[in-house]
């Protein structure tokens, strides 16, 4: 007898897995000493761990420390070190209570949405977005309401689009620096959609994951944040401009009832680790702390314990921003002449989003095409967008500097 | 402005963890030169990761393995060396699509139930239970139904209490060795379920993770396990009574559609490492794959590495499963004398439930004077058994053996 399977199992994929498996196969495919394929399909920055991180990890595993599960929220040194990390970015200081380690920015998700939430509840968020948003709250029975964005405001919600809905949704997802546009909410803009959030009842759930991955604020010389010391303490040398910076405002300042989101994938380069952290409202500490007891136990120790040394790499850190930074540089410069010149603003993360309806109106048998013909692999839109990604695509500079000049190039030739 | 909470956020916490936190302040707070306070209410190894594990973390780490996500199934050599397991322990060949890597057995969990079932489906489990069951299929909107098991079943439900439901549910959750109980369901038993499950269309959950730390079958000398080669083609030496062997039947030897959970926690020792397995049935891979790409993108990079290592470091495992067998031994023989004769039959894992009602009728109160009194910290049952839990407490034997004699003689004095 077949049996059913759950509403859950309709969870779409997150296809960028299956455009990082076809790019896989390319490679594989390619005959020795042709030139390889170009990998800015991969949402993962391509260095590993920094190497303060991966040194504590090796002392750990030398002391022969056992390893076992941590508290809930996670090691209270790691917990207070991120607490001194949001004092030392945002001038915010929080009690350690509030703060929450979690398995990736991932984890974070099923707990945030379950605390807040209710089955049939709607929560809103920007098109284009991160497909895992939406498949999360589907397959968790709760309702996505879309919000179309466009150029005019960078691709981001507006308090406009908000008051727009009637009634109002249950919850907001905002992201800044956001996946896949890199566009950010400038400080304003961010501290009037908490506002507005708060006055309405609507639980706001920010995705911070890609700060410190930020172009148009001052960053500071890499020789600046050379120990700990100086991260947590010099702020004022690291942000002169704080109070106009756009790029590091936080959810977390604006609203008491605000889930804030970070990880260590993004900034502090570490990916397959598995560790992010969540800011917490008051009423929901004590709610996502039993949440993660049942479903998670504790995240992984010897990553908790390789995290906190990250926050003392700040030099390697910046060098990597600087790379990102330098490899935005040359394609803003370089897409255009390569027929790409819809290009959204290139404010964090390390993503373009490209407009591509000029080109084409079927963006997954383009990037199809260019993986064959150019060898560079790109994301398509469909996955980030279901109702207009087959017009755009979305470029990823995290990749080696050398390949992504090569790929501006190759576009070119291509053309 | 107030803003609601989600029915999510009611799950009750894990309250071992609370136990755990109430021994850890009885501990800080003896005076230097007191007796250390005996944890006996801890369900992890008190060992850590085999050194083999740990060697292999140690090597990805000196080699600079950038350690990114891995597919969201786990790495292929650690799928294929699962499989190579399932096929030594139980003579099962199944292909390594249907074996998913998944962060601890925890991330099993909201995969296997998301997957198989729909919010307000019924959902079959024998009390006592393991907490997370109940409160991660609650969170999900999905309703437990409890079967109440006793002595006579040795707490383990039966085809007999499953004839009982009318409707039937809509899936049934078993685990053997069983936490919090330490009994099994033998292999007809579990054969049993298994068929009528499936002539029901009852989706079958098997909670396998306490494989390997059973204990009324055969288990070979630590010397025939002294490398992988053995452990992977020697499976008649090793378990030379296998088809008679209660101790490793797994459902999916049973039932195409069961839905099989594993672990490196615990007879591997890693429960911070955060790595288990699920065999999954056919028609749940996609689905399943597509659940964690967008829940949990990847296990952890490094703990799958060192997992995978662990798989040659039987000699090891099996002196930690000789340990516990004498733990075992010990407190079967000395608890009775410490007025404990009521205990379920200790077949397996590292838990002894015994049944206090002679003694209390409080077990939290109970438990609680045994901390402050005799120095010996032990879960109440109340966690476990929602209806009965008062007059049962947990004793866990994971902990140093030399701990495991002195808590007998300390009980035996405090009675």
């Amino acid at each position: 007898m077949a049996l059913k399977i759950g509403k859950g199992a309709l969870a779409p994929p997150f296809m960028v897995m299956d455009v990082i498996a076809a790019a896989n196969a390319r490679q594989a495919a390619l005959p020795p000493g042709d030139p390889h394929v170009i990998r800015m399909e991969v949402g993962q920055p391509g260095t590993g761990a920094p190497t303060g991180a991966v040194a504590a990890a090796q002392a750990a595993l030398r002391s022969g420390h056992p390893l076992g599960y941590t508290e809930a929220f996670g090691l209270r040194s790691l917990r207070e070190r991120i607490a001194a990390h949001v004092r030392a970015w945002y001038r915010l200081d929080l009690p350690i209570e509030r703060i929450a380690v979690t398995v990736g920015a991932s984890g974070a998700f099923p707990l945030a949405f379950l605390a807040a939430f209710d089955r049939g509840d709607r929560i809103a968020l920007a098109a284009p977005f991160y497909p895992p948003y939406v498949n999360i709250l589907t397959a968790l029975g709760m309702t996505p309401v879309i919000l179309e964005a466009g150029p005019d405001t960078r691709f981001q919600p507006s308090v406009a689009m908000l008051e727009a809905l009637d009634p109002p949704p249950d919850g907001l997802i905002v992201a800044s620096p956001c996946n896949p546009v890199g566009t950010m909410l400038h400080r304003d803009e961010l501290a009037a959609i908490a506002a507005w959030c708060d006055a309405n009842g609507v639980r706001l759930i920010s995705d911070e994951i890609y700060h410190g991955l930020n172009y148009d604020s001052p960053i500071a010389s890499a020789a600046e944040f050379s120990d700990s010391a100086v991260v947590v303490n010099s702020f004022s040398k690291q942000f002169p401009n704080h109070d106009q910076n756009v790029g590091l405002a936080t959810a977390a300042a604006f609203s008491p009832n605000a889930v804030v989101i970070g990880s260590f994938s993004k900034y502090f380069s570490m990916t397959g680790w598995r560790v992010g952290w969540m800011v917490l409202p008051d009423d929901l500490i004590r709610p996502v702390e039993c949440l993660a007891q049942n479903m998670f136990i504790s995240a992984p120790h010897l990553s908790q314990i390789a995290a906190e040394a990250a926050f003392d790499c700040e030099a390697e850190l910046q060098a990597n921003v600087a790379r990102y930074r330098r490899s935005r540089d040359l394609l803003l410069k370089g897409l255009p002449d390569a027929g790409f010149s819809r290009l959204s603003p290139a404010e964090g993360a390390f993503y373009l989003w490209a407009d591509v309806s000029d080109r084409t109106n079927d963006s997954k048998a383009f990037c199809a095409r260019m993986l064959n013909e150019a060898g560079v692999a790109v994301s398509p839109g469909v996955d980030f967008d279901r109702a207009r990604g087959n017009l755009f695509v979305r470029f990823s500079y995290c990749g080696p500097e050398p390949d992504m000049a090569e790929a501006a190039e190759r576009l070119k030739k291509w053309r």
